[in-house]
């Protein structure tokens, strides 16, 4: 690790001439900038900038990197591991007061937006136009955190990832250019593609201010339904033939035995406590009636329970309401407990195995860990629920963490699906795609020299 | 523009002891390899490498490397923008007989394929699975070579382009290392994206040996519909709200007047004379039914003609394969004239109006350029009539086409779609995408820094 540069009163002076008041370096910013929602340490910045536009974000990057100061950029802090975590010391760019729609195209179906907006945010205001940006991680982060995590969650399986639903991204670079990649076009073959490289890069190749998204009609009808399956082998056999029989499923959702049991307990519902996929239909009314009982005749060949259907949009938000709320639901099982939730993905036909193999090695070792799984995509998180004065127990899970992403490395999957590297994951991202990181290190070096962009996120220019 | 190295004896020599008579320096071998499908001047390699491993291929780049010799790889030779020609000289490493498909995961809907192998080569064994890979750019192009290009086509408005459906590649550096990317998960977060960095890179980046690609199953069932509108903004506003409508339209081709003249008269069918678009729905029986009836009523509301249906597999065929002709047909209109596609995308809301300045342009200069349109991507192109011996037309098309590339930017869109920029685009690049480009150059230098990948496409070290 390199010595963490000081951010000196000079710095701080320039930035406030820029920023006035919303450079602020109070205890409680520079504390609340500091620490995800993971089990990363907290690691607090210097001094948060709240910038308001394009132009601050590049006056900020150019002062910091003018005195070889690091910039975090920082969301709504709804990272896993580590992502916004000021390691080396440095400014966060808190980008969340720009947050305004700029732009809604309907007959394109496109919309651009200033990265702070959050997913809820952006979504109440396309409701009201007949449209929705479907991804969803969950949390309700900012759209700029999801795109430089590659966020994805319960929809990709029919919308895809962030990868799959932004156009063009406007960034900040190092040197405090800002350019603009992609377009409004929905494909374009015109160079290298900047865009999917900044997306995922968690801010360590430059700031991402504004983001233009794919957007989707509401559905014309939707249909939920929670199934019920005698074994996981049962439901994930059951996604793999709705898969192969092209039913559209646009949301396929597996909670096992005890995250079904926490949410039973924390919900006030009473599913059975069995591998349960929560299923969701989108499309026409035929088209939705026909995937559903597609779907019904093919889990009742996979010994699946009583379906529960959803049609009604109260019955289905109460559903997925209940889905939602699992984390919560699954910390409540140990009060005062840490969360720690972790994500692989394989590829399908490996799932129930990984899932199954990665359970009795938790339970070997005496951890509680809920599975829930994107099933559709093979991705599935573990929450290990710690106690965070206990370096033992964290220790444990450790253990059975980097195990169960070396088993999935093993099947040909990938060490996270969804929630990025962060500081959390960089022993297993040289794991996963060995001489690929010296590539990634190039590109790095080549856009970011100094090592000033989120230093120490995904490839760690300083081992 | 670099003085053009030579190939010497000495390499061939080497690159001999490699690959024996594979090593061709014929003039037959070096001709064919010297010139694409599009409206480049020819320009032939030294030798061509017909490899049959990704290590022959490390081999040869190496080999190439030490005496700083371009290397150009070659798949089909279907390119559009130049993308094969040696243009510096060099060694074309054809790829064609790295034609294997290397496994069929059909569980994880999943494949891996030699880079050699063209779509319909592939599809042929697909089809036996119930599976197909679905981006179809007319051309039977390698797999390689689509997704160098960062190709799409009749498909991409269903099942996105090449970019949506690679999970991974292996991929020879400049210095002969070779790298796996992506992997087997449906969705990764682990580091930055590297196989769409590859993805349209043009083999500027690196040479792609291997490809997974993601799989569809074959619909249950599908339709098709020929639709004659009264005008092209009756084709293009019905498209637009099919979108809206969240119709999972599989397939929609426009043709305009001239394109259908020529069609008619080609391939012997009788379609009326006036703006028409190609339709296909993809889905279980009952959805296909419903998008069809959807869209039959939407286009009514645009001044839609009879719809001619073909539920059936031999009248679909039929349908398809008089677009998949129109090249030929368009060609047939004047003959002995040498055909120029070109390509742009502009946001669909554009697309009526950008098609009929740049017919109108076309037409004031007295140029015959029929106008075919995979109009949900608001994506189309022309297809410039040339008598190659005639330097003053080629001047004049160059004009319509560069006014038509500035008018497509203009309204948001790209300087192309689908084709690549090669060399014929260089400069539209640029202003396309203005610093972005440099940002591209750093790329390129980082991952190249002799300039050997096929130099002078994409980005242009030398200028």
């Amino acid at each position: 690790m390199t010595a963490r540069p000081s951010t000196g009163p000079q710095l701080i002076n320039e930035l406030q001439a820029i920023l006035g008041e919303r450079l602020s370096t109070s205890t409680y910013d520079i504390d609340s900038h500091g620490e995800d929602e993971g089990r990363q340490p907290a690691a607090s910045p210097d001094a948060v900038a709240y910038t308001l536009t394009n132009e601050e974000v590049a006056t900020t990057v150019k002062a910091c990197a003018a005195r070889s100061t690091p910039v975090i950029a920082f969301g709504a802090g709804t990272s896993l591991e580590g992502q916004i975590q000021a390691i080396h010391g440095g400014v966060s760019i808190d980008v969340s007061r720009m947050n305004k729609i700029l732009e809604v195209n309907v007959d394109d179906l496109d919309c651009r937006v200033q990265a702070g907006i959050t997913r809820s945010q952006l979504n109440v205001e396309l409701e009201k136009q007949g449209l929705h940006f479907p991804i969803d991680p969950g949390a309700d982060a900012s759209i700029g955190g999801m795109t430089a995590t590659g966020a994805s969650g319960t929809t990709a399986v029919r919308y895809g990832t962030m990868r799959e639903n932004i156009l063009g991204l406007t960034v900040v670079l190092a040197d405090g250019r800002i350019i603009r990649t992609g377009g409004r076009a929905r494909k374009s073959s015109a160079g290298y593609d900047l865009t999917r490289l900044f997306i995922g890069s968690e801010g360590t190749l430059g700031v991402i201010t504004e983001i233009q998204l794919r957007l989707q009609p509401l559905p014309e009808a939707m249909s939920a339904a929670v199934c019920p399956f005698e074994t996981l082998e049962g439901a994930v056999d059951t996604v793999v033939e709705v898969l192969q029989a092209g039913i559209p499923v646009a949301r396929c959702e597996l909670m096992d035995e005890s995250s079904i049991r926490a949410v039973n307990a924390y919900s006030k519902v009473d599913y059975p406590e069995k591998p349960t996929v929560f299923f969701e239909f989108h499309g026409g009314p035929k088209s939705v009636e026909e995937q559903a009982q597609m779907t019904g005749d093919i889990a009742n060949e996979h010994g699946a329970g009583a379906f529960e259907w959803a049609a009604q949009r109260e019955d289905r938000e109460k559903l997925w309401d209940a889905r939602h709320k699992s984390y919560y639901a699954i910390k409540a099982l140990r009060p005062g407990s840490k969360g720690w939730p972790t994500d692989v993905a394989v590829p399908i036909s490996r799932l129930a195995e990984c899932i199954r193999e990665s359970r009795n090695d938790a339970e070997d070792k005496g951890l509680m860990a809920p599975i829930l799984g994107h099933i559709g995509d093979g991705n599935f998180h573990v929450v290990f629920m710690l106690d965070a004065d206990d370096p033992a127990e964290l220790e444990t899970v450790m253990g059975v963490n980097a195990r169960m992403v070396d088993r999935a490395l093993a099947m040909g999957g990938t060490a996270t699906g969804e929630h990025g590297i962060g500081v959390g994951k960089l022993g297993a991202l040289r794991a996963q795609h060995g001489e690929g990181v010296d590539v990634m290190r190039s590109i790095k070096l080549a856009l970011d020299p100094e090592n000033l962009m989120n230093p120490g996120k995904v490839v760690d220019l300083a081992t």
